[in-house]
């Protein structure tokens, strides 16, 4: 869309009457949302932003409801690698995180490990340059101290340089398709160690998961969605819900509205002390900003210890 | 293993004076254990099978414990990526199910469908030559129809004469290692029909997750153990334990134990009265033979129906 689309939306706005504007959805969305909003200023069009990310991208808000939900199913599924993998100690798995610029997601999975060995045993985010020899080095050491190893990817890893380490497949029009990093990097596991290796990419499947639903994702979803109503209603504009913590434990928020303005031109990635120092995994401090937000992952009985 | 293998396992057991020897697995674990058998004949060692695969593709049992689970796996998330496609109707989504030589998992994900125009829409099998033109023009004309598709494709396609659609990316020693066939119709979408297409390849998230545990299949899995258990202690020797079905409504089976012989050959794949006259989905006798061993998808309250 173009400048003059949005002159021309507020147009038709204002023909119809219609007076209260509401959007869901992530950065792209609260970007479109600010410059309707900003082509309609002085009209009586009250515009209200209400986020939802899986990618929990969105600036300023402590999350974005759809996070949470997919971070339970990346640590579920690992949790459910985690035995297979145990069981059948034979390759590495890698599974790739949906995420193409921020590494929420693919982190999330880390709540899955509750001892020394578990899986995820590596993590990758495009928050760090990609290093072909750390990461293979890393999977060898891992390989040969336990014989199965997970490692979750985003899927936008890039080199040092900002390429991306898998390269475009194709570009119709203005959209890239980007080839698979779970793929690429299996290969590279396969042919440069020659140690047996898998990839999967649940992609759509962990989005949508139904089963999946985290209970705090839900109600701050609902939250979120009447935050914004009540605003546009009270003729408050240009602004979007938010969530701001108060509390850890027990876990405790409360509903903002953040203009939209400084939520439009920013991407939130990982920050740097959710990283851990090799940017291979996560901090504590991280999991302990994640877990009020996801039920944990159940135990497994299991009588498959290596160590 | 080669012969010299089988004798040699036949007299560590005798040497040891191990008398009970249980394998449970799929095809080639049941190969190796009638091989074991045949070794150690004239030897007090009774060997005794338990089934299981998410396969499916063992033969004369009914099925194998492991399938049920990864079937129910299977039809929950087309049934959950039936609501992504239909709310964001802008992609081909191709999903990828396991079995390199047999369609079951492809197949079960039909039971997610619960009325025109849901997905599953397409369907793909290795026990089918693959057409493209044919795989092209569905598309097309189901995009055309409901604007998100969803296929779900076996690993192992292959062409009419007998090749992969997608060929070994790699081979090291015995092992080949092939590319993801969703991978590569996602991109045949894109570049013959110029379609958004993505693809999703669950892997061994499927074969074990624990949300999606049949409570027919546990149950069905440990009368298995019991059943070859109970065979071999009763000196009763070669023999695998199996699944005879009486009846579909209500469900009723009853254990049975069928000679190793019988089972060491033979791969199972789709009967022909269970696929569908175009190749690209399954009859009505295959869901009739499904459901009693799968939970129903759930229903999810939409309102977001397109026709």
């Amino acid at each position: 869309l173009e400048q003059d689309d949005y002159e021309r939306i507020a147009k038709i706005l204002k023909k119809h009457e219609i007076r209260y504007l509401l959007f869901t959805g992530g950065n792209g969305t609260m970007d479109a949302l600010g410059k309707i909003y900003k082509a309609a200023s002085g009209e009586e069009i009250y515009v209200g932003g209400i986020p939802k990310t899986i990618d929990n991208d969105i600036a300023v808000t402590d999350h974005a409801p759809g996070y949470a939900s997919n971070a339970q199913y990346m640590a579920s599924i690992v949790n459910d690698c985690n035995q297979d993998i145990k069981g059948l100690p034979i390759h590495v798995s890698i599974i790739e995180a949906m995420g193409r610029n921020t590494g929420w997601l693919a982190a999330a999975s880390a709540l899955a490990k509750k001892e020394e060995g578990d899986a995820p045993h590596l993590l990758y985010f495009p928050e760090r340059p990609f290093s072909e020899e750390k990461f293979l080095s890393d999977v060898q050491r891992l390989y040969e101290r336990y014989g199965g190893v997970v490692v979750v990817a985003s899927e936008g890893l890039k080199y040092a340089d900002g390429t991306p380490i898998v390269k475009p497949s194709l570009t119709i029009g203005r959209a890239v398709y980007f080839g698979d990093v779970s793929a690429h990097l299996a290969n590279l596991v396969l042919q440069k160690l020659g140690i047996k290796a898998r990839s999967e990419k649940p992609g759509i499947i962990g989005r949508c998961s139904s089963l999946h639903v985290s209970p705090v994702d839900r109600e701050e979803a609902i939250l979120m969605g009447r935050t914004a109503a009540r605003a546009v209603l009270s003729k408050k504009t240009g602004m979007m819900a938010g969530i701001k913590r108060i509390a850890n434990d027990p876990y405790a928020i409360e509903a903002t509205l953040i203009p939209i303005e400084e939520v439009m031109l920013t991407e939130k990635t990982l920050p740097d002390h959710f990283i851990n120092s090799e940017g291979n995994g996560v901090t504590e401090a991280f999991l302990d900003w994640l877990r009020p937000l996801v039920s944990s992952p159940p135990e497994h009985i299991s009588f498959l210890r290596r160590s």
